[in-house]
Order: C-alpha cells, then sequence, then structure tokens
C-alpha cells in the first residue's frame, strides 16, 4: 500500500468547496454513500458505504473498499468473488460528503466481468418507466450464477 | 400529477432482488440515498436524499424531489434556481435501499443548464488520481455564478 492519505480538517464552507484538499464529511454513522461506476460505459454499478478506514485503503491500494452494513465489516469488493473494482479515479462532491469512484471490472475465477451479487452486471438492474409506471429488467440476463460465486454465503440483502 | 405510487411490502429477499414491485427500504432516518445522473453524457451530477414523499412525488410529477439533509424540508430541485431535473428514468438496487435517476437537465432563467448549487454542471467537480494522489478540478469553469442565480438564499453545505 502507498502511505495513508492524510484528510484534512474542515475548516471554512470555502475550502470545503472551493479547495482541493480531501476533507471528507462522514455521517453520524461515521459512514459517507460511494457511487461505483464503470470508468468504460459509465453505467452505475452499485451505491456503497465507506468509512474513514475503508475511503483511506481504496486510495491506498487503488481497490475500492466498503463498509458493509449488513455485515458490519470492512469489505474488499472482489475478496470472495474475485469481481475486485480496480480504481481508475475518485471523485467528491461539493460539500464531501459523497464520494464517486470510477472503476475497471475484472473477471473472478468463475464469472466474467460484473458487480452485483445476485448475478447482474449493475445492482441497478431494474427501472421504472416514469411515463407509464411500467417496470423492467434493464439487462439480457445475469452475467454469473450467484450460487457458484458465492456458494452458501450469507446473501448481504435484509429486509 | 398521477396517482401516488403505492409502495409493495418487503415480504421476502426473493421478491426484494427478484420481483418487479417497488419495494423501497428507507433507513432509520426515513431517507435512502438517490445517485442522479444525466441522461445523455451519462455523467454523475449529485448524491440525493429521499424520503417516502419524495420519491412518489419524483414518479408522480417526473421531476426529481428530494429531501434536504441541511435545511430539513422537502426539495423540488430548481424550484429556486429553475434548473428543474427531469426524469428520464428511474432504477431501484437489488436491495431496494438505493435509486438512480436518469434525468435531462434544462436551463434557469439565469444559467445554463447545470446541477450543481456551486455553479458547476456536477457536484463531482473534483478528482483524486489514485496513482499519484494528484488532484484537480474535471470542469472547466462554473457554468453560471450562483450570487446570480441563488442571491442571498442561505449556502446548504454544513462544516
Amino acid at each position: 500500500m502507498n502511505p495513508t492519505p492524510a484528510f484534512a480538517p474542515r475548516r471554512s464552507v470555502e475550502q470545503v468547496e472551493e479547495g482541493l484538499a480531501l476533507a471528507p464529511k462522514f455521517g453520524p454513522d461515521g459512514l459517507l454513500p460511494c457511487i461505483t461506476t464503470d470508468a468504460g460505459s459509465g453505467e452505475v454499478l452499485m451505491l456503497g458505504w465507506m468509512n474513514a478506514d475503508a475511503l483511506q485503503r481504496t486510495l491506498a491500494t487503488q481497490q475500492a473498499h466498503y463498509w458493509s452494513r449488513s455485515r458490519q465489516v470492512l469489505w474488499h469488493k472482489g475478496g470472495t468473488s474475485g469481481l475486485v473494482h480496480h480504481l481508475v479515479e475518485l471523485r467528491i462532491d461539493d460539500d464531501q460528503d459523497a464520494v464517486w469512484l470510477r472503476v475497471r471490472l475484472q473477471a473472478g475465477p468463475q464469472a466474467d466481468p460484473a458487480s452485483c451479487h445476485v448475478g447482474y452486471r449493475s445492482c441497478f438492474y431494474r427501472a421504472v418507466d416514469p411515463g407509464t409506471g411500467a417496470r423492467r429488467f434493464v439487462e439480457d440476463g445475469k452475467t454469473f450464477d450467484p450460487r457458484v460465486v458465492y456458494g452458501d454465503a450469507p446473501n448481504p440483502t435484509v429486509l
């Protein structure tokens, strides 16, 4: 890993909005939301969460790390599946309480490049048409079989 | 407005992940994160928050509504600036605790099409290069002057 990047203190609105210092604001739970997109296609792949450690490790290793809220653990994306998110660029928003990762997907040993634990490329595989309210699946089918890739690992979806 | 869309109860992981019923999961604060992208360019414009009312109004009016955490009010995007987010498509993620809006921007009376209150097209106007750690502004400049568009309205950024 590269040296751990230090975050700057948040001193003023002007510094946070107009400066180049990385001064992220984590929520009361210590987390901020992270949008992850495919750097090639631009497709949104997932909405994840990061604590300070996950953000620092992402920058230091150039591989996305998230905080799993359902499992309450630091989560190196691809650790189980091989479907790593390689960091191409990190962006931060105006008030620095959200980040956007542009990533390159890789294939896993038992899966073509994809990101979603259900087997789709993107977690956002369902759409609502605002005019008609019609709902549809946007991908042609699953990219991989989650039973093969994850075995009997617990499903992270919480009702 | 169209009739208010009703949300489905969350009965099983299979229904939530594999079905077409809209069964969103709001957090303990009643909110879920919303990724908004430009439907033309694919660029991520902002990360907003929605309560059930905001999500229902977005679908019913086909214009994005958010919950402003800093102001603690329902926020019809563009109400002050004219920079409305016209809904092209709404997507929901695997466990239905995040949404993705694909929108079309419009110009305001005093601004070219843009989204960010600081004056940039996207709220994510700053990037970190993961290799070098170098930081830079990604847009050529501001699209509009926020002092002209917002006057003396309070800045929503919270330290």
